[in-house]
Formats: C-alpha cells, structure tokens, sequence
C-alpha cells in the first residue's frame, strides 16, 4: 500500500526515495496491467487520470470529441439505448460522437429524438444495420441478440476510416461515471494492444456448468464484450477481418454455433492473440447475470462506473445486490431527459440542427409580454420518441384510414375502450414526462386488450413549459399516420362501433382525395351521464338523442362549434351533403393524410381545431357530411391543464393575439380570400374547453 | 503546467529531476494552497485525493463517518434541504451524520421524513434552534435567513464536543460531486486553521456597489459561508465563542446591522484573524446570485463539485447560464428519494430504525403467492412529508372539525371546490412522485382559491408499489389532524356548503367525545351528471333526488354500502337517530381524533372504508346519523390505479384473503363478539369501486 496520512510524519531521506521508486513503477505501466482485474478500481489504471504528480496517463482534454459505437434494431432496443444515453450524457463532460448502427425501426426512432433532443456538443451518425448483415449472416448463433449482437465484429471497417478509436456499447449498459475516464484507459494500451475488455465476471468460458457445456475457447473466464475500447486503425492495419472469420471460421468446424453472438468470436480470437488484449478494470462493465461473480468487483470497490445487465432477464435478474442496482438503472429511465440539454462550459461546439434559430428566437421574446409563455411554448422543441411500443405498420390499403389523437396521463383510462370502437390503425401522441412514459409502458402491459393491438402507434412527446401544446401533438401524431386517410378525432370521443368500416367504405364511394378535395364530417354528440350504454346504430343514438340521454356536441355551452354539420338535416339524410363552413366551426373531420397540418401556436386551450377548419376552408376542401357516421363523447373532469388557465385573465388576450396573427399569416396565404375568416376572428372566444 | 502525454517520449533522467522537484512542492503544500483560488480544481488541492504515487491528502477511508450540519427553519426551508439532501446522497460513497439544527415546525417534517426514508448509512440528530436564539437574537440582521443564519456562528458549542469535524451547509446549496472530496480538504488545514471557506463570488465585500454601500470588513472580496469546513475541536479550544462575539459588538459600534447575516460576521473575525481561514478551490461553492463574478470559477473548471443558490432569488435568478443550473437543481428537485435507499457495499452500517424487521418480513414474502403484490404494499414504508406547504395549525377549539382525505394528482381539480364548500381546517394525504409533486407546488401556487388557505394541511406521500395504499394514506391524513373531531371524507365528495358549521354545533350540542361514544353519519348522495348545480340545503337536495337528478350514493350499483343510513327516516328526521351497523355500510363519518385508524392491509381498492366501521361498531361507536347533514359525490373517470386491478382475475381471491385475516384479527381483539361480523366477511364484494 501507498503511504497514508499526513507527509511531515515521514523523513525526507525516506522520502525521496520512495518517491524514485514510484516514479519507476508508475513509468513502467506494468504493475497497472497486472492489477487491472482487480476489484479496487485504485489499483486499476483508471484512477490516475487526474493526477498532476507523476506523467499521467493522458486524460481526455477538456474538450476532446469521445466517439461511441452502438448496435441497435427494433422498438425495445431503441428505449434501451437512450437510457444508456442519458446516464452517459449525465456524467460526461466533453463531447460525444454517437455512431448508431440500427435497422430501420431504430434509425426511425433514434433520428427523430436526437433531433429534437437538441443537445449540445452531441454529435451523431447512423450506420445501415442491413447492409453489414451479409457481413455476419454465416456465423451460426443463439444468442437472443440474433445477428445484430455479432455486427460488433465489423465495426472496423463499417465506421469511417479517419476514425482510429471508438468506445462499443452493448444498448444494455448504464454509466455510472464519466465516460472521459474510459476513453482514458487507450493511454494504456501498449504498441501491439487494439482491444480493451473486462474480464467475464461468471464461469462460463470455465465450461463445465452442465453436462455437455462446451463453451467457445477464451483465456482463463475470458472477456465480456458488452463495454469494449477499438483500437480501429490498428485493428485495419492488423487484419481484423480476415482475423476474426478464421478464428469462426475454424471454431465453427467443431461448434454447432455462437452461444454469445460476437463475444465467443472475441474471445477464441482473443485465445489465439493474448497479446491483442488490455484488461480494463472490472468496475467499467459489471455484469448482472443470475450467476454473477460481480460482488468480488463492486464489494471491494468505491466506485462503480458501468452496469451490465447481461441477462436476458435484464432487470428482473435475481442477484443478492439487485435492488441497488435497479434503483441506479432507474434513476436514468425516469430521468427528464430535457434536463441533459446542458451545455459544456468551455467547449465551444457546432450547435445541434435549428438549435441557434431557436436561441435567437427565444432571446428576441420579451419577457414583459403578457404573452411571453404563449409565444415560449410555441418556440419549444419537444423531445419526440416516435413508435414508443413494438408497432406493426399497417398493410398497403388504398382507402385505410388512421384514427389520430394525442392525450396526456389523465386519458389513459380511454385507450381500452377506443380500441373496442375503433378496430383499425391509430396515430396517438402522448404528452408525458419521462417518468410518466414509464407508467405508460407498465399501463399497456398489464391490459391485455391494448398489449395485443400491433396497430396502435403510440408517440411519446415530453413535457416541457406549462401550456399544453395541443396541435403540436396532434401534428405529431398526424405526421405519423402511414394510411392514405386520417379521421382527426379527440381522446375523449368514443366512435361509433361501425366507424371504421363505414369511413373506408365512404372514402372509396366518394373517391375522396383522388377525385374529390374534401373533409368528411362524423357528427359529434356528447353524454353528460359518466355510465352510459353506447348506441349501436344510428336508430339507437337517435332515440337516446329523444329521451335526452345524449346530446348534440356542446349543445348547453356552444352549439356554435357544429352547428353548420346540421343535426336536424342530418337526422333524415341518406346520403353525404354538403355544408358551408361558418364562423367556430369545429366538426371532426376525415381527410387525406397530407392536408393542412394544425397550426402550432395555438397552445393551451382554445381555437387549435377552429384554426384548422379555416384552413381547410380556405384550401377549398368540400366539407361532406357522412349521414351513418357518428362520434359520442364521453364526459371527465376538467384536465389539470386547462383548469389552470381557465382562470387566466390573460388568457383570452393572449388568444385573441394569436388569433390576429393567425390572421395575418392566412391574408399573406390566401390573399383577399381570407377576408372572409376575419368577422370570426374577431368574435367574442367560446368558452375555454377542450 | 504539468507534463501531458506519454511517459515514453521523456528521457529518464528528466524525469527524476521532475520528480524530485515535483515531490518536493506538493509535499510542501503551500503550492496548493496558493492555487485554492484558481478555477481549475484540476490546480486545487480536491483532486489528488486518489493519487498514489505522492503521499495524499488522505481521502476518508471507504467507510469512513462524515458529519454534515445544517440550520433549517420552517416549510419552505424544510423541502430545500431535502433537494440538498438527495443531491449529497446521490453522489457520496461514506455514511453520513446530519447535524440538523431546527424550529419545531422543520423537526416535525424533517423528523418523519428521515424516519420513513430508511436511507441505509445516514444517521440524523436534532437540535432545537430554539434554545440557540437567544445567544444570536442580539444582533440586528437584514438578511432574509433571519435570526437562523446567524446560528452557524454558535455550531462550535451547540454540537456535541466530540464532534471534532463538521461540514455545514446552507439550505440553498446543491452537489455536484462526492462529499467525501469536501471533506478530504480538512488533510489541507495547517495547524492553526479552522475555517475552510471559498471566496464570495461577487464584489459586494469591497464596497461601493451603490452610494453609501458600506460592507462589513472583509479580506479582499471576503468569503462565502453557504459551505463551511468548520474544525470544531480547535474553534473551541481558540475561544471562538468570545472571539466572534467581541468582533461583532465590535464592528455593530459603527455598522447598523449585519446585512449578510453570520457571512459579515465570519469575514469580520477572518480580516482580524487571517490565519484561521484555509481557501477552498472555487467549485465547492459556486455561488449564482444575479451579479455573479462565478463564470470565472466554471468555465475554467471542468468540474463543478456544489451549486449554491444564494441569491433570494434563488432558481428565478437572472444569469448567463442560469438554465444550465436549474436544470442540475431540477434533477435532484424531480428525483425520486426512494432511489436513494441504497446500501453503500462493503460498509456494514446499523440499519435504520425499523428496517430490520421490514426487511425480515419482506424476505418472509413468498414470490409465488397469488397475493404477494398486495402483501409487499402492506409492508412497503411510505415516505412521508407532512405539511409540505406553509400550513397554519388552528386555534384551539373544542368543537372543531378537520375534514381528512386523501387523493393523487388526478384528483387536484377536486382541491378548489373543496375549499369553498368547506371552510374549516383540512388535513389531505396526497399520493404522489417527487416530481408530481413539484407540480402539485406549482398548481396551488397558481390558485388564488388555494393559496390563500393556510389552515388546509397537504400531507406528500411518495409513491411506492403497484397498489394504491389507500388506508395508509387516510392514516397520515388523519394522525395529522389537530382539532379534536375529523370529519372522515373521499376526495370525490363535496360537502354541503353548511356542514362545517353544523357539525360543530353538533358536536357541542350531542357531547360527542366526551359524553357520547358515537360516529356522527353524514349522508351520502350523487349525481351522474358532471355539470350540475349544488343544492344550497336539504329541501333543494330533496327536490334534486324526486326529480332524478340526484341519487343516493351508489343506488344503481350497490346500495347494501349505505342502506342503514335509512335515507326514507332521514328525509322526514329532525333529530339525529341512531342505526345499526349492517353487513357492507360505509357512511362517511365524524369522530373523535382519537378513533381506530383505518386497516392499511387493504390496499388497492375494496373493503377499505367497510374494515374501519366495522371496527368503529366492535369498539362499540353509536351511529348516529344528522338530519341537516349530506355530501354529495361527483362522477370522474375511473382513476389509473382503479382500472388496474379491476380486471385482475387475483384480485378478488386476494381481497377475500386479507378479508379473512383481519376477521382473524378482530376476533383475537374482540373475542366472541367479532362472531357477528363474519357472515359479512364471507359475502361476496361488491364491484371494485373507490
């Protein structure tokens, strides 16, 4: 041991050489790679970063980019590694370069949360999974990773050549620590070393565990692969490629197949090439199996710097210290992600896409405008995580039609029963934290009825700012709908059973989209009664409509609002007919998927749906009522964002600016055309509802 | 700057030489501390703490007890330690003593909080600010921290004398890092000094900021005292006591009043006695008030170690990185505590009080057990923050009547009605995230309704489990109620405007409590109708029920939970009349305080409110029920944790199950005459229902 307490204690004879003898060990580097598996991470290389007292091993500078390689396909996957990514953001100081390897699904998913995530000194590229299967499709495995765990193997000549050192990560880690300190351990590497690993932390490579267990070959437990430092230009040059499919390629003769995808591939090469590997102290990947040996890592150790769950059980693993570990791990699945939009002071760094407009935008608001948290939450980016849930996109079909809402925590009750009304695809956005899309994720877990629907696509959108961004979740959601028709519909409705049919059957009649530019209107009626027995057809609602158990929409408080979907003619009507749109027309409408999205600086409450009928309106869309179809919707308390800016006194101020400067943007579109809105625009506001 | 790069490159005999030069300034110390000022803590003394290679500054041994204190008063004071508090367990590796020095108000919260957070390694002990005020209430002070910032000034005698150590902390103050780095810079003191400090970040101390600004005496720009490295054993040996009390009278000959509170004072004894002061690096106190000079400090560092909001401001503080801050307090603020009941491995620690035997029931818990989620909620300790808001306890009054409920965030729209059809005092358990919590701040801060009321106590019980704990929450809610009668409620109720005054005057009039064992019942009525206009009194709510617009509670679906009300005596009674406990009643009831608290082994939903009256008849309570008195329940969505388990197919089996135990309980406490109540515990439930 190192001399502890304080140094007058010691002769200075003593002293001075003590020190020479330091100088000579720490110089040498090797006492460092031989304690390197040691638990104690100060026995290990990766706690003398900071010292200024002999040469260190050179700790990333201030502002170094850090490059890191991930491998991920599919929905859950995608969920994974962004946990990964704000642990790691959480703890780093300096700037990453995230290089994605991802199948379609991911790339889909990962694209649009990076771009909205907008932060700083974050920098990423994707990799075409797809194209590198080819590369791996030939090895045999059994892994549950299936061929994406092995496209680790092809890395080196997969990311771009200029490239010479790369971190890889398994989607199932978490950082627990500066990432700059693992880059560090490159310093160690000696001329010949090109990969750093830590030891497996089971028996497995020991073989042995049952009867017929032939695990691949590897040195001593050998190494696990789900934290790996790549050394690729040294890798190029050494022939890695050729390298690791003779090693398979040879195992393979004797070994039906990979039990541990790319890790055996590491490993029997890493057997025949000792000298290619630098053991990384075990705290930089302690692995979580059923059977692990980790306790002799993290027990002895004062720091753990990255978590491994490298069972297939993932955190439902039984280990003695689990708990511990899984508060860690959620610490970083709740955590608002927002949060990590921080900048590295010091670092001057290209800003993300949009991110400087933005800036400059938001510094142009005047803080003393009653409406400055109108126009601040128009400006706000939200962070967007498309396909939440494993979503099965629905097949071709030319007069399909996507159900689209968005909703926020308190609406979740509705999802069970829509799904009973509405058999076909939906678009739904969610407006949640990160904690929230949790609770989401369990809700639709533990109800079977909306784990088996593979045609709901779920979008989770963060919360950010205290106004409800309504349409921006609704153009989310729109956005998102892969069908040629969308019925713009509202949480709170409960379409009538026969809606979906009737919709797709319409649209075809009427040649919707293709001959005919118009808006087909379901008319909407509210129950005031919270238990109520859903009307079968429309004889039913009508005499439900006669007893006054169900009411036209809005009917007590603003019959303006679908007034011109003219209930009364609707009553008798046969076929479609046509209405003329009027001032506060909000009916709810079907239309192609590429009409006229909803115009996001409506936040908060009030005239969002009445702006996109104007606009419709003045696009020329016929507006076509649909004489079988019919919407109810169901009562509910207020939601706690609109109560509180009911009572706003600037409220309707600040909406009827907006509304202005609706205006004036429709008059710069549609010219003298859009003379014809600024009567309504200029009406008293309904009451604030949703 | 110290050499980077690879060791190789130097040739050896340069190397010695540096080494020896190198051994011989760090060992002599004053270097360091010549560089405490600096920004970079790469130049300050925290960062050698795990070098080996040059005797350290010893880093507390891995298991190592530090000693933190902090001086807090009152609510708002009380949740900012526990954001300070979550943010120095989330990064320390050592146990930890809190020396909290408190007003009643703040002991009572901090004291329940500490005892339901079970946080392994962390031991808490009180002191009554109280008894300090006296020895610092003769300094006139205009700083907001009032009398309490000036405590710091009496730690040395207030703490106990064995205490040799202390960090102390102001409430406003957030790591960033390990405290166990902060305390490792005691190594640093020289013999003779006592007091760590990092310099004040503003240029306040050298006056002139303003005509006729006359700061209290400082070195240079002074020091900041919102973190203090405090050698106790040596403050009291140097007479510390008399030493600032001879400065202060001192300087109050020609000062009026202190304007920083103890910081004018602890500066004034540091410019008389410079020698007592060791510098700290700048990142242990990075202090953000609107003018700060603290840029200096982080950009050049790479690393904050504490954030300290030390502007009355606090987060709405205006400054150049403010947002970059904010977001690292609203991590802590948001994160959930239950996260931090981590062991810390390899440090064996006395378990918290109690949690030995929790974790021994916990691991008696049998996995496959159909019913072990409900048996783990019954077991799960809550933690609990009582009075989270500025609450005023009311008079005392013989005959008053605090209304207790409990609710979650779906509930919140709920809380404004409530308080205008109920005057009196409220205690309401709310089940909520840490995070929902904050927002549950910010919605009563926007309601003028809301806050304006201090005699509504909300008491914050973290959310925990699967399971709704309904009668645990209802038990917080009713220990914290402080007039002698409770009246026992459901958040979805609604009082009749007139009832807290009839309560009262019956109360008085029937002696309930003392002459009378009773139960004074109130009857229950609803509407299905979500809007819906409150009747005003009993003849109006008669008129309400003939027409159909109000039902008696549950009448369409079971009518069993409040048939011996005897709604048919009570629309003719003008007296109260007693009934007879049945099978299923649940009436809402006003008791004394000191009633049998509800059975918290029903969790989830059903049974809950039946269990209690049913003990509330064992220990022979009177039913009576008022003729002038009713609620009404208004209609809602059925809550997220309802919809859950309602369609669990366990949940019934289960529910029968704690059913049967707690008639096993009630027969051990009651003997034969529990036998009456078991045909009822055999009857099947009525639907899941609230």
């Amino acid at each position: 041991m190192l001399p502890r307490g304080r140094p007058r204690a010691l002769g200075a004879a003593a002293l001075l050489l003590l020190l020479l003898l330091l100088g000579f060990l720490l110089f040498d580097g090797r006492l460092r790679r031989a304690a390197a598996l040691d638990g104690d991470p100060g026995a290990g290389p990766g706690d003398h970063n900071r010292s200024d007292c002999g040469p260190p091993p050179p700790r990333p500078s201030k502002c170094e980019l850090l490059h890191v390689a991930i491998v991920c396909a599919g929905h859950n996957s995608s969920r994974d590694v962004i946990t990964l990514v704000k642990s790691m953001l959480f703890y780093r100081k300096n700037p990453l370069h995230l290089h994605l390897v991802t199948d379609a699904v991911a790339r889909n998913i990962l694209e649009m949360l990076f771009h909205t995530w907008m932060v700083p000194a974050v920098r990423v590229s994707f990799y075409n999974a797809d194209e590198l299967k080819s590369q791996v499709s030939w090895i045999p495995n059994k892994h549950y990773s299936g061929l994406y765990g092995l496209m680790k193997l092809v890395l080196p000549s997969a990311l771009p050549t200029e490239l010479a050192h790369v971190i890889v990560l398994d989607t199932d880690v978490t950082f627990a620590s500066d990432i700059s300190e693992l880059w560090a351990l490159f310093a160690h590497f000696s001329d010949t070393q090109v990969i750093g690993l830590v030891e497996n932390q089971s028996d497995w490579y020991l073989g042995n565990l049952w009867k017929n267990h032939r695990p691949w070959p590897a040195l001593g437990r050998g190494f696990n692969t789900g934290v790996i430092l790549l050394r690729l230009d040294r890798l190029r040059q050494a022939g890695w490629e050729q390298m690791w499919r003779l090693t398979a390629r040879r195992e393979l003769l004797t070994l039906p197949a990979t039990s541990l995808a790319d890790q055996d591939i590491f490993n029997a090469v890493i057997k025949e090439h000792p000298g290619l590997v630098q053991p990384l102290p075990c705290v930089w990947n302690v692995q979580l199996s059923d059977h692990t040996l980790a306790e002799r890592c993290y027990s002895a150790a004062s720091d753990l710097k990255v978590i491994h769950w490298n069972s297939p059980k993932k955190l439902q693993v039984k280990n003695k210290h689990v708990e511990f570990f899984r508060n860690f791990y959620l610490t970083f699945l709740e955590y608002d992600g927002n949060l990590l939009r921080r900048e590295l002071f010091g670092c001057p760094s290209q800003p993300p896409p949009g991110a400087e407009q933005l800036q400059q935008a938001l510094a142009q608001l005047n803080e003393e405008d009653p409406c400055f948290e109108f126009r601040q939450q128009q400006l706000t980016v939200h962070r967007v995580h498309v396909t939440f849930l494993p979503h099965e996109p629905p097949p071709p079909r030319p007069h399909d039609v996507t159900l689209v809402a968005q909703l926020s925590m308190d609406r979740l009750q509705m999802l069970e029963a829509l799904c009973r009304h509405w058999p076909g695809p939906m678009s739904l956005a969610l407006y949640l934290t990160d904690a929230e899309a949790q609770q989401f994720l369990r809700f639709i877990e533990a109800s079977p009825v909306l784990a088996a629907r593979q045609d709901v696509a779920y979008h989770v959108v963060y919360r950010e700012g205290p106004l409800y961004p309504v349409n921006q979740l609704r153009n989310v959601a729109l956005a998102q709908a892969l069908t040629p028709y969308v019925f713009l519909s509202d949480i709170d409705f409960l379409p009538a059973y026969s809606l979906y049919d009737y919709l797709r059957a319409s649209i075809e009649q009427l040649g919707l989209g293709s001959q005919r530019k118009a808006a087909l209107v379901v008319p909407a009626f509210e129950t005031l009664h919270y238990r109520f027995s859903f009307p079968h057809s429309k004889v039913e609602l009508l005499a439900l409509l006669d007893v006054g158990a169900l009411y036209t929409f809005r009917y007590h408080e603003w019959p303006r609002g679908h007034a011109p979907t003219d209930y009364a003619r609707w009553r008798e009507a046969q076929a479609p007919y046509r209405v003329q749109w009027a001032a506060d027309y909000e009916p709810y409408v079907v239309v192609p998927r590429d009409c006229p999205r909803y115009d996001p600086r409506f936040v908060g409450f009030g005239w969002n749906k009445v702006a996109h009928i104007v606009e419709l309106d003045a696009q020329e869309y016929e507006l076509l009522v649909l004489p079988e179809a019919f919407t109810i919707h169901l009562p509910h308390a207020p939601s706690l964002d609109i109560s509180r800016f009911r009572s706003s006194p600037t409220y309707r101020d600040c909406l009827q600016a907006l509304k202005d400067e609706f205006h004036q943007d429709l008059s710069r579109h549609h010219g003298a055309a859009a003379l014809k809105y600024l009567p309504a625009l200029q009406q008293p506001q309904s009451p604030a509802r949703d």
